[in-house]
């Protein structure tokens, strides 16, 4: 089929021809006739309560599909996203963000339109340090080359980018002639080659080596490679926190989460007495690095990801990760003997006790059991991302959080975004009363798309992380009944958990519930998990 | 009293001095240390659920108290502010946002700390977007001056400003023997007065003259001295729709609000066919100028606002608007006899149909009869705001709405900041079922500070002022029971209102009520009001 030669239509076909079959947002009067256009294309519009709603629902979707949208109109909008792209960015998650704007043909005499801030190019300036690519397409000529670059760029970086549709250029025809040129870009085969001799010569050479399996690997698509290669070597891995579940964690040379002092103590002295560490995809974080408490020597390591290539204390440049670990498998890795590894602790057998007060701990023990293969957990930050992480991740299911940009409010609108990217799965929430409080209203667009989303509300009155760093009244959020929203959207399921038996009959209903269900699990204000008293010990000292 | 020598504490000083007493926020780990400082002095700290929240809290409050602050966390919290503090920018709200940030002491080697985006400097360059003024206090030997210079800069433009605190720099001591000097700015004579004598001649020469008293008399505080110098001239006003009760509408004076072809025909025909237009303090935006419908002949007026002073087709700098109204007062403008002007038209009086059921144009006939003295308006954009237009603000009474940037979801957050800026007033709340459900949660952060707002939802499923221009599924909005909401958030009372008799029944209830009142008025999905209806016919041919 030829491409259209409209200018939006061009952009809705290149979106669909990437695979983006939703788009997140709320219209406005400058992006009405893109809306109108999208609404009858392929392309589903899905529109949520609040902008920050869809702009997280669309990074959750980007991670899952390779690539997620989110369209708004002019800055009243737009910059209601600056939040959820600058997590994008942080976290490779390819978003195309797309704004309407005043028509080129409103502009002259500079008029204070409303929406405007300071000139017609602020929100622009303010999405160029977001993005990895911006774009006004008020030029017809190059408004088709424009999009492929900016589309390209989202996909090659996996980071979001930024697209300006000024309301008269939705139906203006662009370029005659133009045709679409997949982007390729390959390493530069010597120094590939010659990073790949070096890095397989320290790794063959290494009495212990092992590998840091990063978050890249799931957003380039690289996990079916990545197993390729250490199952051919038979060397152990682990993730970071961000990375979680990039890797299914019952795979036989998987040793768990790898975070400094605050994870397990057995990954923690395995990793740490490597004499051969491989990072493959993984830029570690201050939360990886369990605020800074890893130990991981560069003079041991080989550090890939799209990025950066560093053996020891050199750099490669034009290395990409792709290139490199299908160099890994080709170019004569030993194959080890299966060594003694440690391996991610299965939770005890969880048996309720009848009566028996919930707590962060036993929660986790039985939601441990409840996952399933088509389960993907979803984790706010918090005691719900840093328990979560304590979860053994089976099968084919995942573990989505935000773990390094930490953004509150992140999973509700999210589990929105990966039920749509695959509506073969079942996302299970997991949110503290904080976060919930922001976005958790999302639950009223989930129902309106007739998705099945268990929220777990981990309801301590407060925010959890904070309290042992630095307490007082700002550290309380009110109390209100979660259970009880269902009754005002008029749909879902709300229970309230104070027991354990409440909670393993709760979650028997919600297994095969259609409708979303609210899980408000009441705990003590004080009562945290093992993996956030950790980590709010470590980070206390950086608080005064 | 001394000033304080500790950074975060001067900081603090400064924003009481100015007449701050509530900071409105949400906490994180970079910024806990400031808050606890706060939460220890004379400022109270206002949590709301999310940071959208409390900036336009603090937006509302900046413009009740002449300045207002808001206080969030690195990136994670800033960012969530683009938009409320774009809004401030565009309709003249002196907001301070304080961020936290990483120790300077942490940056060492580019570490990638948790919340960081690009670079350290990310969030400051989206900043430098959206505010006249902004610092990073990193240096503790300028951080008073920066700290002066800043909050000046929001006081004399009345723009927000951004302060950047990293969280080392809280308790660090800075420039011993630094003193507070009041910034004063001061017109420069010359010019003044030349400008002033033009003027004069102007509007004494006119058969017809009008003034059009803008949003800046309110900002900077000139509504005394404007009347002043109107009453001294008996010279007829009218005010625009972001200026609204700027003058007390059944002040003799007052002809009604200018809006073009939108707005009282009257009104538009006295303005229009004047031969003197005095414009004091009135940017004029598209939605002022009823979408351009507006004709005002730049060869027959005056126009003085906080950036630009304009007679016919000349220019003159260093003018400031208060000034120039003294100038006005002194300089022997003649005094008029009183002139045949049009007045605001008062609705008539109400009478409840039984069963009837509930229209626009009905609920504002009501509406307009149940205003008191100690009313504040306070609509969100669409029928809300055009319809609120029609109500006759009268006493003391105040209209806020963000009628030029025109962002959903200011209303509810922004009775919050109102009714804590003077706890005199009682906010009621125009807000339609589209921009509700993106804030409207924070209800729960006003029951949590003991505040009574009553709140009246435009139900009408859906955007209504964009049906009008194109309408299709992502116009409609889901329908919540809002009702119901004080039984999840354990506070307020809650009412379904379908027919006038129960809208009159109901607000008498309200009057008393202590706690926080929603009423969810259910009208038509295709009813809008006539004011509207004008609006958006217009507005539907930039929508193609």
């Amino acid at each position: 089929m030829a491409d259209p030669l409209v200018i939006g239509e061009y952009l809705i076909h290149r979106l669909y021809e990437y695979g983006v079959r939703h788009v997140f947002g709320v219209p406005g009067d400058y992006v009405l006739t893109f809306f109108d256009r999208l609404h009858r294309s392929k392309i589903r519009v899905i529109n949520t309560c609040d902008e920050q709603g869809a702009g997280f629902a669309a990074d959750a979707y980007a991670r899952l599909r390779g690539l997620g949208a989110v369209c708004v109109t002019y800055c009243v909008g737009g910059l209601k996203l600056a939040n959820t792209t600058a997590e994008a960015f942080a976290e490779r998650s390819p978003v195309v963000v797309i704004s309407g704007a005043p028509g080129t043909n409103e502009r002259e005499k500079n008029p204070l339109l409303h929406h405007r801030v300071k000139d017609f190019d602020t929100q622009l300036k303010v999405y160029e340090q977001l993005t990895v690519a911006s774009t006004v397409l008020n030029d017809p000529e190059t408004a088709f080359r424009e999009i492929d670059r900016v589309l390209g760029a989202a996909m090659k970086f996996k980071r979001p980018v930024y697209i300006e549709l000024p309301r008269d250029r939705v139906t203006a025809e662009g370029l005659a002639g133009h045709s679409f040129v997949k982007p390729s870009e390959k390493s530069d085969p010597n120094v590939l080659n010659e990073a790949l001799q070096e890095a397989v010569k320290m790794i063959n050479a290494a009495r212990q080596p092992a590998v840091i399996a990063g978050i890249e690997l799931h957003r380039f698509g690289l996990q079916k490679l990545f197993l390729e290669f250490i199952e051919k070597a038979n060397l152990p891995v682990v993730s970071t926190l961000l990375s979680k579940s990039v890797i299914a964690e019952l795979h036989p040379l998987y040793m768990g989460v790898y975070e400094g002092a605050m994870g397990c103590e057995a990954v923690r002295k395995y990793v740490e007495t490597s004499d051969c560490l491989v990072l493959l995809g993984a830029p570690m974080s201050d939360v990886d690095l369990g605020i800074f408490t890893a130990r991981i020597d560069p003079a041991l390591s080989v550090y890939v990801t799209s990025e950066k290539t560093s053996i020891r204390f050199h750099n490669f440049e034009n290395v990409f990760l792709e290139d490199f670990i299908r160099g890994l498998i080709s170019s004569g890795v030993t194959r080890r003997r299966p060594a003694e590894i440690p391996h991610p602790e299965m939770p005890p057998q969880f048996h309720a006790v009848a009566g028996r007060k919930m707590t962060v701990a036993r929660l986790f023990q039985k939601l441990n059991s409840f996952l399933e293969d088509n389960t993907v957990v979803i984790a706010d930050p918090g005691d719900a991302m840093f328990g979560g992480a304590d979860l053994v991740i089976h099968g084919s299911a995942e573990f989505l959080a935000p773990a390094y940009y930490t953004s509150l409010g992140f999973s509700v609108p999210a589990s929105l975004g990966a039920q749509l990217a695959d509506p073969d799965i079942r996302p299970l929430v997991l949110v503290g009363d904080g976060a919930f409080q922001m976005t958790g209203m999302e639950l009223g667009t989930i129902a309106r798309f007739g998705l099945n989303p268990i929220v777990i509300i981990l309801n301590n009155r407060g925010y959890g992380t904070e309290r042992p760093m630095k307490d007082g009244p700002f550290n309380d959020i009110p109390f209100w009944k979660f259970s009880r929203l269902p009754e005002v959207l008029g749909a879902g399921l709300g229970f309230e958990i104070r027991t354990e038996d409440e909670l393993e009959n709760t979650l028997n209903v919600c297994r095969d519930a259609k409708e979303f269900c609210i899980l408000d699990v009441l705990i003590d204000s004080q009562d945290i998990s093992p993996a956030l008293k950790r980590f709010t010990e470590t980070l206390a000292k950086r608080v005064r």
